[in-house]
């Protein structure tokens, strides 16, 4: 992970926000090569998901919504962690991240004396440093037996005696930790001149809300008819407390979701199932290995009331194996809600049935940078060519940067210049290339290898004065072949279509 | 204007954010038709900034950054509007469109008597107002002698006595105004667990910092050289306190900037005369003609003290000549606020003249939204086809949502079903295509017309019977061809391209 985290900073891939003010926790920047990255990843998205497709249709709505529509769908109630402050050090813990434990001490004759508690916040070794906390607590107290083996446990279950006698891990000292509160994760501004309670709004946690909300709109303004979806693609914006993994956690990310609503007879579950299929073709369309993927469907305990069904597609970050994209059968509940709410009706009618149903939904929802982190992960290889070692990114070609490298045999030859310089502009008019004409042709290769160029193309003496052929290699078999510039063109046109 | 905003209502192109629950002033959702749109200019102005270009290369910074970012720009001190409350009604006004008068009346002895004060907020007739209220005034207090014609400000020009007389918008009486005070135009909120003035943060008003704050991360990690530009797209926020014009003015807004790096000895004026010729020729590209194009100079007495000229391209919307792209010569000013304030330099390597140089920026910036309106008010014409009224859009190829509409003849004639098909889904590997089979081929020449599509296709018994070619139908000109599938890929990637 570390060495992909310093590819992406060197090559000005991705880097953190605002560097040069020390960085802002959760935040992300992609630079030259990481935005076309993310615009290509997008791109094949929504040319896959929306123009090739006859039934889903796009949308754009606003990041900040009418509030009452996160509380129609349940996020500012719900959509919350719990918290615990220190009312000393003013600081604020995630509740589940701290861990607690009596210490219990048994005496010589059996009998169990609770000293104290511990307490620290979750880390790699979260047991033995509890541990030797509560050993130093029995030395400090001089308390006599053996230490009971901890029993360990997040501070959400605490009993509300035991929070006050818990030291807070900022100070060490019991007193000051309160019990667990909700804290909400999403962030908050105002709306207009006051700032009150009337003008309170949210930045939208998902973009999902703007397919239920505008639903109604959709069907009375478009030929849309069941089943058919809405997809879009977004900034979303979650207060997380703990962003981490590099952009795989981050506050500010975003999102490519799509709704597809279903007549509520309809089979879901065959509807579901072959969304999970559809994404995970796409995925390895654009160049994810089948063997990084795999399904990890949620226990029914564990689901929501309303849910049916979720299966995530897992992919195996270097971190470990992580959700990619999670694919929902959500019923009725979101449209159904929002009618609640609004008053207003969220129904279509369904030709077949000559009737007015509310469909229900299946949700196919992931983000562009967990994606792209996966592409990165992938992509990433070291190898060796004729005896130096090589890193390479074998990005697909849909997704790669720059689709092709043009350069000239030598820079000081004025007809190699000009026809490399005429194939250069003639590729750009439909893709993005680069162009280098500096250092050794090994040199020229290896630079392209690394930030994932497919092909490299040499115009050389036999270019000009010959066949106008060239050489053309191939990033991931290294294999060169001649070719003319009208098999480049149609080669380029299959590849990248 | 107004048919304008009801065709983007009913053909579900742009509405109110979150409708269902009364909509929020200041937000917009764009339908499929309007993603599609917004889409297509997006991409034509990267396309053609950052890919057919060698001196410019992206970037997508994000739209939370660190706060010290809006302190260098001068943001959090400056980017603000006076603002005055009424104590009362809690209510609160913009200073410079709340206007006032004294009342002044002239006795028959020729003395002149304030009796009073009359104030109103902008309106499309804010002197007959006031010149109302001041009459109902003068009746009231049964003053004696005639009016004096009413001197009208706006209440940043009252002085601070005067403000405690006049009487507040809201209630109609005077005393509970205050002066007018700043209001910053950022959207605030707060990051991480805490809440409090270390944890404030802000929707970016502005993409253009994002490109200053990562100048030095981009310089070191590609091989740009002066003169270069970094371009970004994306949404940024302004808390306006008031909306208006549709989507001319928004709160939530898309921009498109690009910051042009120059050597400090270079020509800076012929660069900016250069910018403003290629914003203006790009306008012109992608179908917004020249004749409601304007240029605006801001006058040297209104610029920034590190402005040296500011040009604004105007166009001739419905309701006025307004500002749709505004090219500034910034100086080095903002990178040397950010070398000030981060600490760092920000400086880069000039090979021409060996030495380390903080370039000057020209400053190219446009909003999508407000180019998205400009197309969609130019292209609105309606016209008499065949003796019936006809609204068309004439989108530019390359912005159109649709490109093409495929037809079969008629709906109950398979093979001419099964051609069509074939072709749609042919056109639609590349291109974002219509199939329309219900109706007579007249209702849906125009169902197309009104969405802008330039090119219905209809395949007939001759195009399955005979010699494969269907016959084209061109928006504009209403001209019908015969052409091959060959021909229709042919012509389609030369008006795309």
């Amino acid at each position: 992970m570390e060495t992909i985290v310093s590819l992406a900073k060197r090559r000005g891939i991705i880097f953190q926000s605002s560097e040069i003010y020390g960085g802002l926790n959760g935040f992300f920047d992609y630079g030259p090569l990481g935005a076309e990255l993310k615009r290509n990843i997008r791109n094949a998205w929504w040319e896959d998901m929306v123009h090739r497709r006859d039934d889903i249709v796009g949308l754009e709505s606003s990041i900040i919504m009418h509030p009452r529509v996160w509380e129609a769908s349940g996020h500012v109630e719900g959509f919350t962690d719990p918290m615990v402050d220190c009312r000393e050090s003013k600081q604020r813990f995630r509740a589940d991240q701290l861990f607690f434990a009596p210490v219990v001490v048994v005496g010589e004759d059996g009998a169990e004396t609770t000293i104290g508690y511990v307490s620290a916040l979750e880390s790699e070794d979260t047991a033995a440093d509890l541990q030797a906390r509560a050993e130093d607590l029995k030395r400090k107290l001089g308390a006599r037996g053996t230490l009971k083996p901890l029993v360990v446990a997040d501070i959400t279950a605490a009993h509300p005696e035991e929070i006050e006698k818990i030291p807070s891990p900022a100070t060490g000292k019991p007193g000051s930790l309160t019990p667990p509160r909700s804290f909400n994760l999403m962030f908050e501004t105002h709306v207009g001149a006051l700032r009150d309670a009337s003008s309170v709004a949210y930045l939208r946690p998902e973009t999902a809300q703007g397919m239920f909300v505008d639903f109604k709109t959709i069907v009375d303004t478009t030929r849309v008819k069941l089943p058919f979806g809405i997809a879009q693609i977004g900034k979303s914006f979650r207060n997380e407390i703990t962003p981490r993994n590099f952009i795989f956690c981050s506050r500010e990310f975003e999102q490519m979701e799509m709704e597809y609503f279903i007549h509520p007879d309809a089979d879901w579950f065959a509807c579901h199932e072959e969304w999970l299929q559809w994404c995970r073709d796409w995925l390895i369309s654009i160049g994810i290995p089948a063997d990084l993927l795999s399904f990890d469907e949620h226990p029914k305990e564990k689901l929501a009331f309303y849910s049916r069904r979720t299966v995530d597609i897992m992919f195996r970050y270097p971190f470990g194996v992580q959700e990619l994209w999670g694919i929902a059968a959500r019923s009725d509940y979101d449209l159904k809600q929002h009618a609640k709410h609004s008053g207003k009706p969220m129904e279509i009618f369904d030709e077949a049935t000559k009737s007015k149903v509310v469909p229900h939904v299946i949700e196919p929802a992931v983000g562009v940078d967990r994606i792209l982190l996966a592409v990165l992960c992938s992509a990433y290889y070291e190898d060796e060519v004729e005896g130096e070692k090589r890193t390479v990114l074998r990005f697909h070609p849909r997704i790669a940067p720059y689709k092709v490298a043009v350069f000239p045999l030598l820079k000081n030859k004025p007809p190699l210049v000009e026809r490399a310089q005429a194939l250069y502009r003639a590729l750009k008019r439909k893709y993005n290339v680069f162009y280098d004409e500096s250092g050794a042709i090994g040199r020229r290769y290896r630079r392209q290898d690394e930030i994932g160029t497919p092909w490299c193309v040499t115009i050389d003496f036999d270019t000009v004065e010959k066949d106008g052929t060239f050489t053309i290699r191939d990033r991931d078999t290294l294999e060169q072949q001649r070719i003319t510039e009208d098999q480049l063109f149609a080669m380029l046109e299959e590849k990248l279509g």
